[in-house]
């Protein structure tokens, strides 16, 4: 047979020749070197026989690909350190029965049916187990069976493999990996690619947890549990990695929320409904006064309407029935009591929980006859908006049932749409530099060229596309276009946000809306004194109040700056004899518009101070007798420590300063 | 038979003798004054018989009771003067049918089913009639028939005399006054009492309107026209009378609503659900952020919770199903699609359109254990709430489906119960004296001693009642203590508040609650180490910021002082020159936080400013060429006019303080 390098190359191999044969006939560097190989576009290892004519380029562990091969290996080995580590304790290893052991982002899992279940405890020993497999670094072996003889190995056996097997189309190849000899050795049915040996795993990994999961997803199967383990090429890539995992679960907002104090989930009150406990809500409020501030600057007019609405409404917008998979049910007013009409017929008004904010602002543009003097007009409403969720899909903060949006429409002429995006955009990157997002990149997202399935018309798409390109051009940003990304009913722009952790979020999605504007048969007279159909935006910077918050208790680590802490200042006399002055220096605080307190508790200073700390208290100011007679302040930042005595002026001209610019960072 | 005068004096008089005949015996004076009596505590005309040994008060023009009888017989004369209006017409009179006829407040109304529709137009020439049968002072003459006679005189002609003689109860007299005879006269079934002629009525009444009315409220019976009019002793009080109506109607809250575009009610939306158009949004934000400035400064913490909860809740709480009625119906959440079990046991969560907050606040106090030391705990939202009200009971702002109330739940110990009132008396004045509501008494609610109704140990109903009012009286308020009205779960004070209309409008409301926290099983660890019950409060000042705003909309007449007004400052440039300096002081004014704009329309000046003053904007700024160069503005104050030019940074630091400080008049 002959196959081809990558430089075009011919090499004539025996029939059945892998890319081990490749690698040899390169040379003993080479031999020594390689991994797998990328055989027409596809990822092989050194085993699996090459088709006639393949292009083959090999692989060695500089290339990325190599973390795929040993990830799936290790996959194996894990399979086969739980097998050992059920025959030492006695049980026949064939009742240890397997799933699915696949290659995930960072690392592999495998499902595993065993005599006893695998605790969190299990896993350091399994891990060296695992280290022994590697050191003795056993070669990997494919073969292939018929399915009759594939069938053979499990039947009566294994139940799941016998059903993996079964499924195998007629005519695809029943492969199976093997590595190491009898009891020493595991043989798995499997795919590939692997590393050819076990030797050639980086022993970089980790296991990380165990958790049930039903056989192939499907709940009416028997539960398996899954042990997850994660895989680096570098000790300092399994660091990094395992930094990242303990640093998200320090960050994680829910123990952050239970923790300082920011918020409730109760059950009795509802799944997925967030209860703002008076800290968190205060982070709420300056958020919104953030963005009412900034709206108003930019002639946003804010309104107020109800949370529910009647069906009617939600029937126009379309997002009823169609919707109604994720929305609460209708509340349907009847007819009650006597000579009532019969069932069916009682129904005299219906009610929605309202999903969204659109067609409540929708109906104040459409309440009277507007001009295109009046536009763009911009209505914005911090609105509470409900959705179902199911129970299983709710998470935290970041996903719930009810949220808060920082909505608004902009309702414009279709020449006003850049400016309108502009606008938006510039609202956008002020909230993230105010909160240090550094790095976002947008995605505008455009029409199919090849669907049919838009609404609007062809020149409108054509003219907001370019106003947004446009306008995403002129603001700076870094972007892509993504065709076929567009909603059906208007084109998008997005941010992709990295957070202090590296993680990305997706915030500030700009809509452009066809649809609503002509279903609801929204107009204005234009300067021809004709008619027109005005366009309309949909913005949201926050997005949902929830999420956003959810997503900044991680990123700040809960150590929010000023201007969103929860507790600002608290002051801490040193001993009783200063309660008078540290109550003093409390209440100009407070009196400023500064969320202050004095901690007056019967217990020692550095207690009391401890105790801020824990709470993340930006400020903390000791006051001593010395500082009373003196008419000063102690000053301690978080993550500054002690700054000093100030004159309390000094303290508040600065810390007002610090809080009304909304900085990141103390000023002093 | 014998009657007692009030000095206890007998008097014999013969069998059925009248009030007229113990006028007559007690001499020409109390003849000629006498207008009815007191008679065993009712209230009697003088033809009406006295029972034996009857005590008898006699009444004359200058008793308020007088008013009844007068406004009483004026129906009956509206009634005559309906049948002469209708004779004239060439209709027979027994055309003109009658249902009832009583005296209501500040006057009476009389049903009429006509040949021909009355229309307000009819009413000037009615009420000359009226004002004719008053000039001929026809003596009333009062006499008793059978139920069969009283029949045979109605039977076939009027249905509604007969149906209402049909229910009179068997034994009780059936009465008729007549005035007047013949053609000239007026006959009635009627019970009484009225004043001895129709020359007894001051001729001090207006006939006010005309209204549909079904026959005894009933809407499957026929709809009469009814007739209302109002009646005083004095020209002065009917004069105040008109004047107030003119004046309510020239402030009725939806017509200002309307035309200061301040808030929509729209059908499609919903019925009874208020969306906040940019102008009365900005009200209703003032409101809140001088409500939430005021929480803040004595120790509310502040919340927010969500719109619906968990119908557990409600029924913990006991709002349901007991309330039901008055509540939106339950949201059932149901497993859908395949294999759902069968209707009826579908129901997998159940939610409820909050009708309170209260419920989502105790859980809030209840997630951990709570300390003495926490109490008392004061947490605050502006929290909307649903309730249902029928369709014909929903009235502009005042009578809504949804509204926000500017709600708080104190919990305390039994002891704390006084300082938190005083606390919540102090807010509530703050608001009134804040609103110029001068006028207003308080009304505290305590126990029926008698009555087995009420939650709650006997002794902390007392000392709760003892300390609201010592709190009352140590406020300085002027109070009434009513036994009975407090409800079966506490004590309660509230405010009744005279507008600038002289209407009482009952506000302010804090509520004592022994109910929810036993309810719930609230507690708090006391300073003994055990558990015990807290005591909640609930108040509201501002109650519903609907039915608050509504109100206000009426008491300012819509001209609200600078810090509610939606439009505080108004830049009018003279010419075209002035439009950079125009813009830039109104520039000026916003980045200071005022709502301000420039006119820049192309109108004549005078237009704009008329303009301004239709929208009621406090204050107009007129630049020209003069100001441009100097740097001033020339400052025109609503009901002040022109104060002349001053220089901007004055103008705006005394803006900013009538703004500030939330005064009722203008600082220049």
């Amino acid at each position: 047979m002959t196959v081809y390098l990558p430089d075009g190359k011919a090499l004539d191999l025996p029939e059945g020749a892998t890319a081990k044969d490749v690698a040899r006939a390169l040379g003993p560097a080479w031999e020594r070197e390689a991994v797998g190989a990328i055989v027409n576009g596809e990822l092989y290892d050194l085993l699996k026989p090459l088709p006639e004519g393949a292009k083959v380029r090999l692989l060695t562990e500089k290339d990325p690909e190599y973390q795929h091969l040993f990830r799936h290996t290790l996959a194996h080995v894990l399979a086969q350190a739980v097998k050992e580590h059920f025959r030492e304790k006695g049980y026949d290893p064939e009742r240890v029965k397997l799933g699915v052991g696949p290659v995930v982002e960072k690392g592999f899992y495998y499902d595993i049916d065993a005599p006893e279940p695998l605790s969190e405890e299990d896993l350091p020993a399994l891990e060296e187990r695992m280290r022994r497999i590697l050191k003795r670094d056993l070669p990997l072996r494919r073969f292939v069976l018929s399915r009759e003889e594939a069938l053979a190995r499990y039947r009566g056996k294994d139940p799941y493999k016998t059903e993996l097997i079964e499924e195998i189309p007629e005519g695809e190849e029943i492969s199976f990996y093997q590595q190491g000899e009898g009891e020493e050795g595991f043989t798995d049915l499997c795919r590939g690619p692997h590393v050819p040996s076990t030797g050639r795993i980086p022993p970089h990994f980790r296991l990380t947890h165990v958790a049930g999961a039903y056989f192939r997803g499907d709940e009416r199967r028997p539960m398996l549990q899954r042990v997850y383990g994660v895989a680096f090429r570098t000790a300092e890539e399994l660091k990094e990695y395992l930094w990242q995992l303990e640093e998200a679960k320090r960050r994680d907002h829910r123990r952050l929320g239970r923790e300082l104090e920011l918020f409730l989930l109760d059950p009795m009150v509802g799944k997925g409904l967030v209860l703002w406990l008076p800290r968190g809500n205060a982070i709420r409020e300056e958020l919104m006064a953030f963005m009412r501030e900034e709206q108003v600057r930019r002639g946003y007019q804010l309104v107020t309407t109800p949370h529910i609405g009647s069906l009617e409404l939600y029937k126009t917008s379309g997002h009823y029935p169609y919707y109604a998979e994720s929305q609460f049910p209708p509340m349907r007013l009847e007819e009650r009591g006597e000579g009532a009409p019969p069932e069916g017929e009682r129904v005299l008004e219906e009610y929605l929980l309202k999903p969204m904010n659109c067609p409540h602002h929708i109906r104040i543009y459409a309440y009277r006859k507007r001009s295109y003097r009046e536009l763009p007009l911009r209505l914005a409403e911090f609105g509470t908006v409900y959705r179902y969720e199911k129970p299983g899909e709710l998470l935290g903060l970041t996903r719930v049932r009810g949220f808060t949006q920082d909505d608004a429409h902009l309702f414009c002429t279709p020449e006003q749409v850049k400016g309108e995006f502009l606008g938006v955009l510039d609202l956008v990157l002020k909230v993230f530099a105010t909160l240090g997002l550094k790095e976002y990149r947008a995605r505008i997202g455009t029409r199919d060229p090849k669907s049919g399935k838009y609404v609007g018309e062809e020149a409108k798409w054509a003219l907001a596309e370019r106003q947004i390109e446009e306008a995403a051009a002129e603001a700076g940003l870094q972007y892509t276009v993504e065709p076929g990304d567009a909603a059906f009913y208007g084109p998008k722009l997005d941010f992709v946000v990295k957070d202090a952790l590296g993680r990305e979020w997706q915030l500030g999605t700009i809509q452009v809306d066809y649809n609503l504007p002509e279903r609801f048969g929204l107009s204005y007279v234009g300067k021809d004194g004709e008619e027109h159909r005005p366009v309309m935006l949909h913005r949201a910077p926050f997005g949902s109040l929830e999420r956003f918050i959810g997503i900044l208790i991680e990123h700040f680590a809960g150590d929010f700056p000023l201007w969103l802490a929860p507790e600002q200042v608290l002051v801490v006399p040193v001993s009783e004899k200063q309660e008078d002055y540290a109550l003093l220096v409390a209440g100009r605080l407070k009196e400023a518009g500064l969320r202050a307190e004095a901690d007056l508790r019967p217990e020692r200073m550095q207690a009391r101070i401890r105790d801020a700390e824990l709470r993340k208290v930006p400020y903390v100011l000791v006051v001593g007798e010395k500082e009373k007679a003196e008419g000063t302040v102690s000053v301690r930042r978080r993550h500054r420590g002690n700054l000093g005595a100030m004159p309390l002026a000094a303290f508040l001209e600065g810390v007002l300063r610090e809080y009304r610019e909304r900085r990141l960072e103390s000023v002093f």
